[in-house]
Formats: structure tokens, C-alpha cells, sequence
């Protein structure tokens, strides 16, 4: 494995020009020189890191999934702190209808379908997006008075139709459908469909 | 223009080809040559029939859209028949995780996507999305008793509510997760995100 001191960080520029590529020209779009423009840096060197399109899609992956949780994992910490301020599961989902966030939302976007056509990144990215689940269901719970007390059957159905709805959004958002990205909106609608019903 | 006879069957034939085409082999697969490949006729066929890509993008385009229509609208009079056989709006969902459907779901995807890049074919797109909107919503207003006395802005969150959830489930059949792919899942989620709320 051939690292610079800089290495990480490189590898990290690389991965982020790609996301860029993906999201602006689709996968048929991305190459290793395409990479190198994006980024601004000596045709080659993302044939250097990289050395296969299957090498750069894990890494590109790989990247986009460290940025979600990252973004994420903030909300979630941030909504369980004391500030009036922190963000409800409707601001973190439309933030991905704004910039920088539309963008790695494209890609990821791209890449999942890429998923189904390319081995190498099938498993990453289906394990990536199980690991969305845990943190979308704590911040669909809070929206609920009482929603841990819910029967798990419920929980878990309250937890699909969240989850599959933001999925819905997501992919609006990616293909230019902003009809429904105001935070209040989404917020309104997220909590009508989970709304205290007869869980007899 | 140049037609045979049975020019525009053989159009339709292209079209199904391309969408098998776009299904399998991504948006960056789609040549004119693959299409002939795939609707085993001569090669230079399809050119002749669709001279750019613009062109082929935009009759397959409208081939998905006519296929989809019209199994949505059969679906629809079904439903409002007496037969108790009749498709319920989860069966219909249900339907794109099985093929032929999921094909045709792949290429929509596809073509949501180029369709940000591709004017030729981004309008064509939309007014198509739009056009199942009607559709959903009565079919949603189906699993509602009393559904079409409710106040008209919370049909309006329902139906977003409903058509962004299908949206999400296309999304994860199209990336092979079939999850949520049993009718009556489907229908016990739909019927849970719509159900009787204070609409006070």
C-alpha cells in the first residue's frame, strides 16, 4: 500500500472530488482522470491511490458513509442536549436538499444503484444503509410522547414508514423534487404519520 | 419520418428492449447497438428508428410511462369493481418488487436520474411523476373511511405522505431490498400512516 505522509488526507480529497463527479455526471461519469480534474491535482495520482474503478468506488463509499454518520451522529447529539436549538429528524433530512448535502445525496444515490451492478461495493453499501436505521428510529422515537412505550411491533412499523418515507424524500431531492423540503413541512408531515393512534 | 407498416410496433419493441437495456446495464449501458442486441434485430435498427440518443431516451421514456399507466389504471377500475379480488393500492406497490414490474421500476430510476442531466427528456419526467399523483391519492383515499370528508389540507398531507413512502419503497426494490415487499406489510404500513388522527 503506498501512503504519503499526507496520505490520508489525499485519499480523502480524492474521495470527496469523486463524490462531486458522481453527482454532477452520474457513474457513467466517473474515471479515475475525471477525478483528478475535480480534485486539481496531476493526471494519475487517483490512478495512484486507487488503482482499479472497483478500488475508488469502495473508497468513494467508504467516504460518503464516514460523512453521513458524521453529520448524523451530530444531530442525534446535538437533539439530545439542552440546546433550544438542536435539530429535529426534519431538519436533518432537509438539510440533503441543500447544498453541500444534495450532493453527497446525489452520489449516494449513484452509488446505490451502482451497488446492484458492482460486487465490490453491494455489501458495503447495504450494511451502510442498515446503519441509518438505529439513528433515524431514536430520532422518529422522540417525535412520539411516550413512543418507547409503544408495543415493538409498533415501534418497528412507526420505524419502516419514517424510514422509507425519508428514503422517498431523499430521492426527490436527488432528481430535483423540492415540493416538500421546508423543515416545518417535513416536520408536520413526520409527525401526522406517526401520530398517536389505536395501537389496540 | 420513416415508418413501416408495422413501424410503430417496432418502435414499442426498441423501446422494451431499451428498458431492459437501462434495467440492467445502468444509464451507462444504454447505446443503440446494445438496444439492438437486446431486441435481437439488425444491427442500425434502432438508429434508424431513433437517430440520437435524445431521441431514444425520450421514446423510452414515454414507453415506461404508457406501461405504467396503464397498469395503474387497470388496477384502479379493478378496485373500484365489485370483484373482492381487486388490487389493493399495496398490490399494486407490491407488484414492482416481482417482474416484469421491477424491470421497468429499474429503468424509471434511471431515467428519473438522467433526466436531471438530460433536457430532452427532464420535463417528460416530471409531468409523468406528477401524473401518478391523482392516481395514488384516490387509491390512498380508498384505505380511509370517510377519507374524502377530511379537511382538503390533510388529503394533501396524506397523499404526500402515502406517494413519498411508495416512492421510498420503489427506491429500495430498485436497489434490491425487499424488505417491505409482502402486500400485506404494505398494506398494514399504509393504512397505519393514514390512520384516523386528531384533525382538529
Amino acid at each position: 500500500m503506498r501512503r504519503k505522509p499526507d496520505g490520508d488526507q489525499r485519499r480523502r480529497d480524492l474521495c470527496d472530488a469523486a463524490i462531486t463527479v458522481l453527482a454532477a455526471q452520474g457513474a457513467k461519469g466517473l474515471s479515475h482522470i475525471k477525478v483528478d480534474r475535480a480534485a486539481g491535482v496531476a493526471e494519475g495520482t487517483t490512478s495512484a491511490y486507487f488503482r482499479t474503478r472497483a478500488a475508488l468506488l469502495v473508497a468513494t463509499t467508504e467516504r460518503v458513509v464516514e460523512l453521513d454518520l458524521v453529520g448524523l451522529q451530530k444531530a442525534k447529539s446535538a437533539a439530545g442536549g439542552e440546546d433550544p436549538q438542536t435539530p429535529r429528524l426534519a431538519d436533518v433530512v432537509a438539510a440533503a436538499a441543500r447544498e453541500p448535502h444534495l450532493t453527497r445525496a446525489k452520489a449516494r444515490y449513484e452509488l446505490n444503484m451502482l451497488a446492484t451492478r458492482e460486487p465490490a461495493i453491494s455489501d458495503l453499501v447495504r450494511r451502510a444503509n442498515e446503519g441509518f436505521v438505529e439513528l433515524y428510529r431514536d430520532m422518529m422515537l422522540r417525535l412520539l410522547p411516550g413512543g418507547r412505550d409503544l408495543p415493538p411491533s409498533v415501534i418497528d412499523d412507526l420505524s419502516a414508514i419514517t424510514q422509507t418515507f425519508i428514503n422517498g424524500l431523499l430521492g426527490r431531492y436527488v432528481v430535483g423534487d423540492f415540493s416538500i423540503s421546508e423543515p416545518d413541512d417535513i416536520d408536520r408531515l413526520l409527525r401526522r404519520m406517526v401520530a398517536a393512534q389505536d395501537y389496540s
